[in-house]
């Protein structure tokens, strides 16, 4: 087994919801071992700059008493919050944040990368990857943007009256979803990345797919992706 | 066990040869089962454009004659041959190629990325998704180049001396790969991909990490973990 200490940025006292992430790592890839944690007095989980910046420090302090012993550790927030931070911390340690492994994974499929989100910003390693978007939410296109290199951020959407994965539940933010996959489809995009973790355990990505026709990454799931490639570094 | 088809585009009837790869991805990736066919009279495999125009049909022959009942059809070689016709002619099939693999997941470790390969030219699917190389092999700046976007290819190198795997296999084969990785982090690179399947079978990227400071991507190790990616998304 494959041992990994996932961080959760959301502080819950729920054993259910803190093992979300972990749980579905599991069922999905029988080969990894998942241990969940979240860092404390974050009740509201990330989604501010302000929020990150408070949460960083808690996310190294997190991961070096508790994990500093793990095979890889996660940052379970398509933000990558704390990231490079735990990388200088623990030299050596495989470190892999939801957004980043869902952006590489995308890249796979299309060079026109859309984002599904919660946010109206895209995660930063889609910006650091790919550029700014193309066009804005409403569809117009971005004066900022450059489609000089080859891939190129579609659009970041955040679906009509979705605020939070809450939003996602009911049947009106499920068909919100199921409509930006199809704007950005219609856009160009290629492949469509979820901009949020928390969509992962929705299970909304295979909805999105058969709605837009687009192969859609799941931010929690393609995380796992790169942990079986740690592993099997390892092995050889 | 995810069962999938590996085709080799080397023509050999060396049983050993012909499973390296497929034998290599069971070891790595418990879970996966491989069985590997080669299309005919390639005997030199590719490594020339009339090479490619010749083995593709050959490719879409064998992937739907042999591996039309698989889980997921690997194409080994970094080039990408025949991997969108594979995917034109068995609609729903996930089909990889080892160069769009280990192109996608290098972006994860840089957005610099640098290639030791056994070719002049860098394989498609890197200049597709990344553009053309920065520094040509000598290390001079390239014309045709721009780093206009976020993601560089820096350079292609071909180690000195080094025209087949073959050649990786003495001593100054071996020492000409870890100069060029040194090379590559001299020139910028924060991550290397191989440029070629044959690299994986002599475990030349863990010196080359080694020797460089830098992650050394495996074109076959990259196509496992997309496999286990596809697994995942069958399993929920």
């Amino acid at each position: 087994m494959f041992d990994i200490g996932l961080i959760r940025v959301l502080t819950s006292s729920d054993e259910t919801l803190l093992n979300a992430h972990g749980a579905l790592l599991e069922k999905a890839y029988p080969g990894l071992r998942v241990e969940s944690r979240c860092i404390p007095d974050q009740p509201e989980g990330i989604h501010s700059p302000a929020m990150e910046a408070h949460a960083v420090p808690k996310i190294v302090e997190l991961a070096r008493t508790a994990f500093a012993h793990k095979d890889m550790i996660m940052v379970s927030c398509a933000e990558d919050p704390g990231v490079p931070q735990v990388r200088a911390a623990l030299p050596g340690m495989p470190v892999i944040g939801a957004g980043e492994a869902a952006a590489a994974l995308a890249l796979k499929h299309s060079e026109r990368i859309g984002i599904v989100g919660i946010t109206d910003k895209a995660p930063k390693a889609y910006i650091r990857m790919f550029g700014a978007p193309l066009y804005d939410a409403q569809g117009e296109r971005n004066a900022d943007a450059s489609d000089a290199g080859p891939c190129t951020l579609v659009a970041n959407l955040r679906p009509h009256g979705v605020h939070s994965t809450l939003d996602l539940m009911d049947d009106e933010g499920h068909a919100a979803c199921l409509a930006s996959a199809r704007a950005l489809r219609d856009k160009g995009a290629g492949v469509i990345a979820l901009g949020c973790t928390g969509m992962a355990t929705i299970g909304i990505a295979s909805a999105m797919e058969r709605a837009s026709g687009l192969p859609v990454v799941d931010p929690v799931l393609a995380m796992g992706a790169f942990a079986c490639f740690e592993a099997a570094k390892r092995r050889l």
